[in-house]
C-alpha cells in the first residue's frame, strides 16, 4: 500500500497520474488538494479570504463557514469527483471521501487566535483544526473490497464538525496508521529545490538525518516543508518521493527516480 | 430499510430531517437534491442554462460540461457534505456518495437531442441520461457495517463519464434492488395537491389504481409527478409518503400520517 498526495494547483497532470496509477498492481489511498479551484471560484463569487493579525504577531487565514462552504464545493465536490471519474475511465473503483464521511478523518478544532480589536482582547475561533485519528476500519473495509479510497478535507472536528486542515498532516497521519512504504507527494516543481527560483537547485537524495541539519538552517516557507517531511518519518521508515506533478507520467517519473527521494 | 428523497428546495428543514432521523431504529439510504444551491451558485458564477428546442418540439436543458461541474460543486460537494456532517451531529455515521464512487448508480447516457440549426439538423449530445444499475455490494457493504449512504447526481455512464438524472428515477431503481417497505419523499408542498396553488387540495390517500386513473386525466407537471409515483411501484409493493420537507419534525409528520399515502 502507498499514499500519493496530488498537490491542488492548476498545473497537475490529473489524467497522467492516474493512467500512471492504473498500470500499478499495488493499493493506494489518494489526498488531493485543490487550492487552484478553490481560489478561481472564490474570486468568481467575490469570495475574499478574512486575514487576522494575533497578539503575537502572526497572520492567519480565517477559515469561516464560506471557507467551509467553498472547500466541500471545490475539495470534496469537484475536485473530488472529478478526480474519481478519472480513475473509474481507468479501471480503478474509486471512492471519494471527504473527512466527514464515516468519520474518515477526525480532527481536533484549534483554540482560536487571540487578536485585538477595538481596543479589546478577542478569542476568535474558526473551522480550522489538525487531524488527530484515521477510521482504519472504513479504509481497510475499503481496500480489502477493491476500492481505492480518494481522501479531501475538510475533517470532522471532536463535535462533528467540518474544519479545515493541511494536507500534509493528514498524509503524515495517514502514515502513521499504515506504515506505507512509499509516500508519493506531485508537486508543481521537480521536486526538492534548494532555491524556488532555481529548478537546477533540485537535491535529488536527502537523508532523514540531513533534513534535520537543513531545518536548522533555513526559514520561512522552506522550513515549514521540511518540517512537514519530517513528520512522515516520525512514525517509522519509509520513502517519501517529492516529484513534479506536470509531466507526462509523474507517477512513473516519481518510482523512476525523478525528484527527490527521501529516505 | 427505507429511502428517503429529500428535495432540494432551500425550504426543506435538513436539521430536522436528520434529527428525526437519528430517533428511528431503522436503516436508511438517503437520495438529496440540491437545485436551488446549484441555481444559486449559478447565478454568482453567470452561468446560464443552455435550452434548446428539439425537432419535435421540446425545450430540453443542456447539461454541459459546466453544469456537471456545479452539481458536483452543489449536490455532490455542498448539500451532501453538510447533509453528512448534520448526519454526524446526530450520530448517525453518514458516507456521502455520488453515483461516480465506487459506481454506485450506474446510468446510460442519452443519445441525444436533435436539433435545427443554420439549416441543418444537429444532434446535440449532452451529459445527461438514466440510471440503469445499482452497485447494490457497495451500499450493502456500507449499510452492514453500520454506515447511512447518501447519495446524490451525478452517475456514471457506461463510458465512465459523470452524466445527470432525475432524482425520482434514482430512487425508483434503488427500490427495485431494495424492495423498502417504505419510501419517504420530503418536499416543499404539504403532500400531493390537485391544485399546486391550493394546500387544502391534499390528498390524504391514494391507491396504486387511482394513480393510473388520475395519470390518464392530467398532463404536464402532473402527469410527470404520477409517472414519478407509479414507477416507485413497478418493482413490488411498498408505501409511499410524500409530505412536507419545511414541518418541524418532517419524518415523523410523514410517518404519523400527514402528507399523501400511496399504497
Amino acid at each position: 500500500m502507498f499514499i500519493i498526495k496530488i498537490g491542488g494547483g492548476k498545473g497537475i497532470n490529473l489524467k497522467g497520474v492516474i493512467s500512471d496509477l492504473a498500470t500499478l498492481n499495488e493499493k493506494f489511498i489518494i489526498v488531493h488538494g485543490a487550492n487552484a479551484l478553490r481560489d478561481e471560484l472564490a474570486d468568481k463569487i467575490g469570495f475574499h479570504k478574512k486575514v487576522v493579525t494575533s497578539l503575537s504577531g502572526y497572520d492567519s487565514v480565517l477559515s469561516d463557514e464560506t471557507t467551509i462552504d467553498l472547500m466541500m464545493m471545490t475539495y470534496a465536490g469537484l475536485k473530488n469527483k472529478r478526480i474519481v471519474e478519472l480513475c473509474q475511465q481507468n479501471g480503478i473503483n474509486a471512492i471519494g471521501l471527504s473527512g466527514l464521511d464515516g468519520k474518515v478523518i477526525q480532527g481536533k478544532r484549534n483554540s482560536g487566535i487571540k487578536v485585538r480589536e477595538g481596543g479589546k482582547t478577542l478569542l476568535l475561533r474558526d473551522f480550522s483544526g489538525k487531524p488527530k485519528s484515521i477510521n482504519r476500519d472504513l479504509l481497510i473495509l475499503l481496500l480489502e473490497n477493491g476500492y481505492s479510497p480518494v481522501l479531501s478535507v475538510p475533517l470532522i472536528d471532536e463535535n462533528n464538525f467540518a474544519i479545515n486542515s493541511e494536507n500534509d498532516d493528514i498524509v503524515a497521519l495517514l502514515q502513521s496508521e499504515f506504515q506505507a512504504e512509499k509516500i508519493v507527494s506531485l508537486i508543481e516543481e521537480p521536486g526538492f529545490l534548494l532555491d524556488k527560483n532555481d529548478p537546477s537547485s533540485l537535491i535529488a537524495n536527502i537523508s532523514k538525518a540531513e533534513l534535520e541539519t537543513m531545518e536548522q538552517k533555513v526559514d520561512g516557507r522552506m522550513k515549514r516543508k521540511i518540517l512537514a517531511l519530517r513528520k512522515l518519518f516520525e512514525s517509522g521508515d519509509t520513502t517519501v518521493i517529492l516529484s513534479d506533478g506536470r509531466t507526462e507520467h509523474p507517477v512513473m517519473d516519481a518510482l523512476n527516480g525523478k525528484g527527490t527521494i527521501i529516505k
